[in-house]
């Protein structure tokens, strides 16, 4: 038969620490200290097992578990030699939920269960204390009512306040027994009022009914929610603890407190927590009353003190990690009440677990284990001056896009960024949207804000490359960029009023807040030394110890020199991901692009007949040969200018193209360099379709102007498609337009030379993008290998170069052997195989994908973390079919993926070579890639 | 040692009918001709293995093929006892390429090799025809210089007519031995200028440059292009065929001619073909002069007509096809230069197949593998006549989207369209593009052309669906739809000119032509009694055989009866795709779907947050009940009006859908009608974003106008997309808006019980779009069933239901395993699919896809023909994974690609239980589906 029920009391206990599954953290904590000596007040645990009953009878348990409960009951009366609810002295308990994994929206503690009208004499009448008695029962009345009878607790509160002001008593502790006589009939009169029934006063009625309000409690939405995004199974269910009273609130020789041991937010090595006086329970965290550091205890009850010092230590020793306790302090006598692994910030996560690594507690490996990869992004970014961010009012909340707090003035175009900035003020750009053009605002604003866009919408990529806070898809927002305005409500905010949004929960406020910056930060982009940033050192131990564990290498989505540095810096092995197309959207560079886009498909269709004539010409005998010639000249009126044009602008590109590579090149001191060619629709680079039509049919602008409109909207038709990531780009850029490619490879082989001149290693990886067959990636390289043979001949020393191809298209993944014939290496790009495999467009997607992740069709945003069951076997395919053609073949991925740290388990466990991530996320892949290989090791 | 010449000769060969991979197909008709004791004319074969010698050693053979070749023409010398160019008495030769396929671009016949300034006099003493020997010398002179030496045959004709001119002669035979002296030095002077060296002399080098030549003209860019546009592997290569010659220019007691067993172009059972007396080779297809019927030879030379007809039979027999066939009359006696199987006409083909049958030499399976299921269409579609035709100027070129021929009044709108075809006029719609909206004036069109889109564009797709000829894609229009003209070269075509368009070629003629109706649809459509039809009872019984071979199911995929009718009359067992948003666009219902569209959001938010609270009320206690009831009425004045508009346009639509589903089980007769849900994008039934833009931007209208057109623009302004096509669109729109599903569902379960209740059988399959995860399809499912439990109670006799998938997102494909274990049946949406899969834009890759194929990266349109190595890959996944779940999983194809051959073939090897096609198309699949088995049978 199943157990169901565990005991623990009189120094030994059913469970242990092992079994969190089925008692819960708090259950098997009790237990655990319970084993341990400690002094924990007897009770049992109810196990998950019973939530799943419970939930499968739809609210109620089998006799068999409600015998068992009994039995467990019994045997707690017998061992206190008290039975519950008695009247003369009876046994209080105590009713907690306790899941593996603490959540939001379960139930609250019920304190004192076993009291009613009779009990509470009793009560009275054995500890000789009236006031602590009637004061027990009225807050077992006020819990009980709102957590089991679903009774507004502000209902109860106004009855307190009532006798209160009778009783001119200001504080809570101030009213008599008298006065709490009064509040206990009136919280009685409430509860009557509102069920229609008298509260109950059968203790064993009590306890199944706050039993069963934990059970209830697991389906909570917030619960539920919660589990969703954290990924914990909703079959798990939680425990209930049923555990003796004690009592903290029985006069000034008791107390109640809570603590740490260790500072959580900073990790400092310190004793750290809060206590009260003649207290119970939630006192503590109420606010109500000011409670006393834990220090100050060491003088009020030493013996006390020292032996919670003693007892935490070991504690601490035990569980190998910062221990969160709760305790009580019963007439001078100490009760531990629960312990568990602290919640801590990434800062104190980075400190504690290199400190107990100094302080031999932990191994290096068990300390990696100990920092949630995600929880280092909180060191890179500024946050808020916590106190003034717990008073602001959340107006508004979008997607957490990119952590960290920015304040700032608001402006609405990049342009106006610019010019605000310029003056020396900090911005804050809202947009509906962002896009490539936006670029040099973002550049300069403190953070984004948009009204829609998902978690990989243009903002929120280029917001965390760029480590800017950026909150996205806030659809509360209401934006006029032409008045300039932007209504939250019945806010309306203009251009130049303050703002702040935190990347870090998406939340919006509608003032200025002051932010603290990182130290990380400020040390890796050189303002602040090393040596002078403790917690730097500790967060560059704790990464330097992941170089020895993980399988996975790590590389940065980096397209400019400077992102470049502050990847090498955070430890980047190498760039996986260089988009050229970044480079031309600078002001220099655009109408130079704008040249060439507009003149490619002439220029290349001239090129080529030119030739086929001139070899024509070459081969013809000499009668053709008059003919031929005529005809070549009319070709050359017809293409020349087209041509020039053409050629013109790309001739200009080639140097700028070059000094942008041979920039990454230095910066990456010999590691791998991977630089995609172009890959966005050409349209992506010329003034938006609807902007011009809506000019010219309002006739704005000069004549000239509005010749000019006609002419770009000429073009611009000629591009316009109506499902561009599905359209004319990637290496079909490439392929129609030949002449990019080789301009691209060029600059890039250039570079390559120029660097290696100086003595330094270079390492290109050219890598085609959006190939679906392998004939498009072998024409793309036969062009590559052309220019690498005229610029680097037999041979330059110290350059060494790759040509590979992106793995984004389903079919590319399907066909992988064939494509691995030609590719000296895959890079998965996982944004677009998620978009083309799931069929999604992360641009549009936001309409349904949120509520698909609300309603449970979808666990997770795919955008976010990859979709192991679905996009995930087109990567296995993928891995398995290139490696059979190539079974050395290097596989890495350079979608947004690469710093999701799940995703990065998932990556390594299929057997990736390296992942790529941006700048900012170098550090949580390089932990994740670590925790992947202990938690499942590779092979080598 | 391998063998690469093959003799025929002396009544013996040493190929047969079996080796045309490499003798070619003339070759082997030779060689088995010769078997046969058929008077052939002796020589040898140069096998096609020689030819892929010769590529690879870029354009020579190896000495042991020379030697080879060397020893067959001694042995030819013997045979004849002459020896080859000898000066006395000249064993002269023919020269041949000859491939397994015949092709354009590959060399022509070179004739009468051998003769030399020398050996041209030693045929004249020899044959005492002087005329005959200079004639023969100077057609070789002129072939020989044209096709070995490459110079312009134009040289030669110029001074052919200076000759004719000095010697006041109109006809090549009126030109006297002296006159043919003339133009023999004047063609060598040509050759000399040109080549700078005399004309070979040598009849080996002669025989040389003959074989190389035709070896090169393997390489030919028309004859690389046809084989790759036929899927012929370019590694087959051509043989060589040498043999001696015959002359049909001996005077009048000699002819040269060509026919066949049957009328090509009816299939008629006559003798069909043309001669000519006292000429050679080319003279009858020249056109120089004109030839006679062939029947004439009965009366001139009764005694070769004789054993002419008798072994053409023969050879008809023994080849069990129509004979296609060359002979030569040299002083009487007969010789037979080639047979082989004839070309003919769709038409012919179905008529030669079933007579054969009815003849007693072919088997019904034989007959089927004779009919290119392809060219069943040309028996569908309207036809020029063909002599108009032929005259016609080709103006221009598009894509042949829907085969047939149509004449027409230019017209530029579909509103046009509909009011010129209400005058009687017959129409064309020219637009650079269609969209839905343009249906109605589709269907009253005679054809369609567009400017933009490829073969499965919106035009094209509804073009062959409707039967409707159709040019797609033809880049040289220049359409101003404002000014109502279209440009074309320097052509200026306005409104109401008359112009004609060619679906099975792409050509647009800018004239009226003549048109034939198709006598088969004229049966189909119950103009014409079957019985009255000769070619529609063979038709109909060609394909009433495949039904007892074909493995694969038939469906069509049909919208509305009319559509279903066709079908069913066609042989579809089934509809495969009925789109429902097709009925939607019904000028009656537009304004329903548009206001259902506008408030489906809010409407539906509505509904939940009505149902949320009500629930609330229900279960809350009287004190809650009074604030919450207050919530509810404020949330009832929010929502209400979005409410009733939402469900007030649903219910119009409820019998709408009703009746038009109820039309197609009544079509269908108890087969089965699968029914698609809602699945395109909803801005698509709305006005473009960009017209309300300019509307607005030009102020066009009045003030009402601009307001509305202001309100319109912002509600498509939240719809608009980026990439419509992975964007809110399928399963995602009744997962967002489940009322819409629900309406579906009841509308075809009502339908379903109304023709159920008459007696009828009805087999509803509910199909649900763009599932890409289980969940999906789970939830619609769920809604169909509530439907259903609603509508049919316990069940409804004669109505059987299934629910099932497309399998069309790449997702999906994947985890079908899964899938399978909701659904009753998969269908493949192969065109999603593919735009998926490969990262196409069906409506954007014109601009690269054209470029692709003809650069050889692509071999085919992957929209026309499945993708079988990459896409198919995902076919076989999902098929695999989903009958693993379930082993009887009914799986079917409605993509574009259930009416093309290749990619029938390619599902009934995988498995697949049924294809569906478009009406227009279904007697083509269900040839290649008996076809696909006959070749490669699947288990039963």
């Amino acid at each position: 038969m199943p157990k169901f029920v565990y005991f623990f009391g009189g120094g030994k206990a059913e469970g242990h620490r092992e079994m969190k599954d089925a008692l819960g953290g708090k259950g098997a904590g009790l237990a655990e200290m319970t084993n341990a000596g400690l002094p924990v007040p007897p009770g049992f645990t109810i196990s998950t097992k019973a939530c799943a009953v419970f939930e499968e009878n739809k609210g109620s348990l089998t006799p068999a578990i409600e015998d068992e409960i009994a039995e467990a009951l019994a045997r707690l009366e017998t061992l206190m030699g008290k039975s519950l609810g008695h009247a003369a002295d009876p046994l209080l308990v105590s009713v907690r939920s306790g899941s593996k994994f603490s959540m939001p929206g379960m139930m609250d503690t019920i304190l004192n269960l076993g009291l009613n009208d009779r009990s509470v004499v009793g009560l009275k009448e054995k500890t000789g204390n009236g006031r602590f008695a009637k004061d027990s029962y009225r807050r077992f009345i006020q819990m009980y009512s709102n957590v089991v009878l679903n009774i507004d607790k502000n209902l109860f509160e106004h009855e307190l306040q009532t006798v209160k002001k009778t009783a001119r008593v200001k504080a809570d502790v101030d009213l008599s027994e008298q006065n709490l006589d009064a509040v206990i009939l009136r919280y009685q009169a409430v509860v009557l009022k509102q069920t229609g029934k008298p509260f109950p006063q059968d203790p064993k009625d009590q306890l199944t009914g706050a039993r069963d309000a934990v059970f209830r409690s697991w389906g909570n939405p917030r619960a539920v929610t919660y589990r969703r995004l954290n990924d914990i199974p909703h079959d798990l269910g939680t425990a209930v603890n049923v555990q003796c009273m004690v009592f903290g609130n029985k006069g000034d020789s008791s107390a109640t407190g809570v603590g740490f041991t260790r500072n959580p937010s900073t990790g400092a090595r310190e004793f750290y927590g809060e206590f009260l006086q003649n207290a119970q329970g939630e006192d503590v965290v109420a606010g109500i009353r000011t409670p006393h550091p834990i220090t100050d205890l060491q003088q009020l009850m030493p013996s006390a003190y020292k032996q919670l010092r003693e007892i935490t230590t070991r504690l601490e020793r035990h569980y190998k990690d910062i221990q969160d306790f709760e305790f009580t302090i019963e007439e001078n006598k100490l009760f531990m009440l629960q312990t568990r692994n602290g919640k801590r910030t990434g800062l104190a996560a980075v400190a504690i677990a290199v400190d107990l690594v100094d302080e031999g507690i932990l191994t290096k490996t068990e300390a990696l284990m100990k920092v949630e990869p995600q929880s280092l992004d909180q060191l890179l970014h500024p946050i808020f001056e916590p106190k003034e961010r717990a008073k602001a009012k959340v107006a508004a909340k979008g997607l957490p896009a990119s952590p960290g707090a920015a304040t700032g003035a608001v402006v609405f175009t990049a342009d106006e960024a610019v010019a605000w900035s310029a003056k020396g003020k900090r911005v804050l750009l809202v947009r509906m949207e962002t896009a490539p053009d936006d670029i040099h605002g973002m550049h300069v604003a403190q953070g984004i804000l948009t009204a829609t866009g998902g978690m990989t919408s243009h903002a929120a990529v280029v917001g965390r490359q760029m480590g800017k806070p950026s909150v996205v898809g806030c659809s509360a927002l209401s934006i006029d960029a032409k008045k300039k305005t932007m209504t939250v409500g019945d806010r309306i905010i203009r251009e130049g009023d303050v703002i702040s949004i935190d990347g870090s929960t998406g939340d919006v406020m509608l003032q200025s807040l002051s932010t603290s910056p990182s130290e990380i930060l400020q040390v890796v982009n050189g303002t602040l030394k090393a040596e002078k940033s403790p917690i730097y050192q500790k967060f560059a131990k704790l990464l330097s110890w992941t170089d020895d564990v993980k399988r996975l290498g790590i590389r940065a989505n980096a397209d400019i020199p400077q992102d470049a540095k502050t990847a090498f810096a955070f430890g980047a092995q190498g760039i996986g991901l260089c988009r050229t197309e970044h480079m031309f959207f600078a002001e220099e560079r655009l109408p130079h692009v704008v040249a060439m886009i507009l003149a490619a498909a002439k220029g290349e269709k001239g090129m080529e007949v030119l030739r086929g004539l001139g070899k024509r010409v070459a081969e013809a005998n000499s009668a053709q040969k008059k003919s031929l010639k005529a005809e070549l000249a009319a070709a050359r009126k017809a293409y020349d200018p087209a041509i020039r044009q053409y050629q013109g602008a790309l001739k200009k590109l080639l140097p700028m193209q070059r000094s942008d590579f041979a920039g990454l090149f230095r910066e990456m001191k010999g590691y791998p360099v991977t630089i995609r060619t172009l890959d966005p629709p050409l349209h992506e680079f010329l003034p938006k379709r609807e902007d011009l039509m809506v000019q010219i049919a309002a006739k704005k602008g000069s004549k000239a102007e509005l010749a000019r409109a006609h002419k770009m909207l000429h073009a611009i038709e000629g591009l316009h498609e109506f499902n561009p990531m599905l359209g004319h780009r990637g290496c079909r850029l490439g392929i129609t337009y030949p002449e990019i490619t080789r301009m691209q490879a060029r600059a890039i082989f250039e570079a390559a030379v120029l660097v290696a001149k100086k003595g330094a290693k270079v390492r290109p990886e050219i890598m085609i993008p959006l190939v679906g067959h392998v004939e498009e990636l072998r024409r793309q390289k036969a062009i590559v290998l052309e220019e690498a043979a005229r610029v680097l001949g037999e041979g330059v020393s110290g350059v060494e170069y790759l040509i590979g191809t992106m793995i984004e298209v389903p079919r590319a993944a399907v066909t992988a052997d064939e494509i691995a014939r030609e590719a000296d290496f895959f890079s998965f790009g996982t944004n677009d195989l998620t978009q083309m495999g799931f069929g999604l467009s992360r641009d549009d997607a936001g309409k349904f994908l949120g509520p698909y992740v609300e309603m449970g069709i979808l666990e997770k945003d795919p955008f976010v973390s990859i979709d192991v069951s679905g996009i995930g076997q087109l990567v296995e395919i993928a891995v398995k079919k290139g490696r059979a053609t190539k079974p050395e073949l290097k596989i890495g991925i350079c979608g947004e993926h690469g710093g999701d740290p799940a995703s990065i388990r998932f990556f390594h466990n299929v057997g990736l070579n390296y992942v790529s991530a941006s700048p900012f996320r170098i550090p949580i892949a390089r932990l994740a890639a670590a925790q992947s290989h202990l938690e499942k090791p590779n092979a080598d």
